[in-house]
């Protein structure tokens, strides 16, 4: 069966989303995204999702081509039309189709897509409790980390690195400090305390990272923002990585070498449920 | 008059040159590009381009879709059906449509677009009697700018950072040093010596880069290939860029000031006699 993809306006079968080969996504990955995870039917965080979309596109200085409430309800149109119980809603919006030119066309229609991955079972992922394995890749990317943009080619690289080492993800690392994963944000956790990157224009804001940490400090436990190393990441007790498609999901292997005790550690398990929990009570 | 496009095989009106809203070009900027010059009808360094698009391919485990042979009757077909005289054609290729995901699919037909641009006088640009100015900004890129991907939003952003600076193009510094304009190589010029970064990650190894250095070692001039600083720039005594489309331009202004006496130095308006006039010669 056919997905419904929403293309400018239109809610059309997914042979028939199309778009300009001079829109400047295709041409210079002039554009932004976002992916909304869809637990039971609902929208997981939305609002923090259309607040962030909303700065990467003014750090592009492009006005927002859709009001949030309307964007919302062409999220729940489209988990409707393709009958989404649990699954990711991917929203992106580039500059437009305009004629070839390095300089930002003047005239040009923003170009809005969205469609569904169905993912039955996605919160119940067995990843979740084997753990995950992650290399270390050098952290090739732009400058700009913060603004959510769709050059993704090194990310989508490293990935494939991770796979050729036979590991699930990779872990990025700038001037010997960890980054991020390829599409999530990288935590470690020693004794009572959980360390993550500080943000900044070298990590994505990661809306499961903010509100991660809020449960997190809620519990009580510890939190440090702050870069840490590889090394530092091997003497963990453990390790897990956040985002929207993947919750919380600990990591139990950083090149090839076991984390803790090579198992799904009790600091990332319990993150894992408060955010389960806490994020369908509040879901759209 | 609607512009004759090539997409995956077919060659349609403008209007209908439409990709998937997979494309991983659209997705991920998961493609690489080639523009290669028109003069007289003529394509300007064809073979070069098309060596380049191979390695961009191969850096990227990308298969070349498209026989040399066969991608130089499809710039004559589109030179042909366009009238186009003096222009550009844009050929881009990613790795086609594919539900999105970070790791390359498996089974994906990679995506070949070609359009014209047409530049009536491209050899007579105003700007290369006048010189053009440049400023100087953070280099953001990725890391392999020597891979001619169309993660080129930086770039586009430096363009609309110069022009609000009220100059043509901007220069890029990366640890003190210039790698190369938004979309051309940089290159001065101190007594008879021209300099220009030498060939690495770090830059995109230019086809006009390299015919214009073997010129001007055959014209007996002395190359420097190595990287040079903003200040070394400001006490040069010209400057210019490079590339397919602008050829050799001269540059009279780097951040307000003045390079030389102000004007297009010799040497610049002299490659470029040389360069345009050798690669007349060998256009096909």
């Amino acid at each position: 069966m056919s997905r419904t993809v929403y293309v400018n306006g239109q809610y059309v079968p997914e042979e028939d989303a199309k778009i300009s080969v001079f829109d400047r996504g295709f041409l210079f990955a002039d554009g932004v995204y976002e992916v909304t995870s869809v637990l039971g039917g609902k929208l997981i965080d939305f609002a923090a999702h259309a607040t962030r979309l909303e700065r990467s596109l003014g750090e592009l200085q492009m006005e927002s081509p859709v009001a949030k409430d309307e964007l919302l309800e062409i999220h729940r149109e489209l988990v409707r039309a393709n009958d989404i119980t649990d699954g990711l809603i991917y929203l992106q919006i580039t500059r437009g189709a305009a004629d070839r030119d390095f300089a930002f066309p003047e005239n040009a229609t923003p170009t809005i897509v969205l469609f569904t991955q169905s993912k039955p079972g996605l919160a119940n992922s067995p990843a979740a409790q084997t753990g995950i394995k992650v290399i270390s890749i050098e952290d090739q990317r732009w400058g700009r980390r913060d603004i959510k943009t769709v050059q993704l080619l090194y990310p989508s690289m490293g990935k494939m690195m991770a796979k050729a080492a036979g590991a699930d993800d990779a872990w990025m690392v700038e001037d010997g400090h960890v980054t991020e994963g390829t599409s999530n944000n990288a935590y470690i956790v020693k004794g009572n305390t959980i360390i993550t990157r500080h943000l900044g224009n070298e990590i994505l804001h990661g809306i499961t990272r903010a509100a991660v940490l809020a449960f997190a400090r809620e519990a009580q436990m510890k939190v440090e923002e702050r870069a840490f190393t590889i090394d530092e990441a091997l003497q963990a007790d453990e390790a897990f990585i956040t985002s929207a498609s993947s919750f919380v999901m600990p990591v139990v292997e950083i090149d090839g070498t076991g984390i803790g005790n090579g198992e799904p550690g009790s600091v990332a398990q319990r993150l894992r449920e408060i955010y389960l929990d806490e994020s369908l009570k509040k879901a759209v």
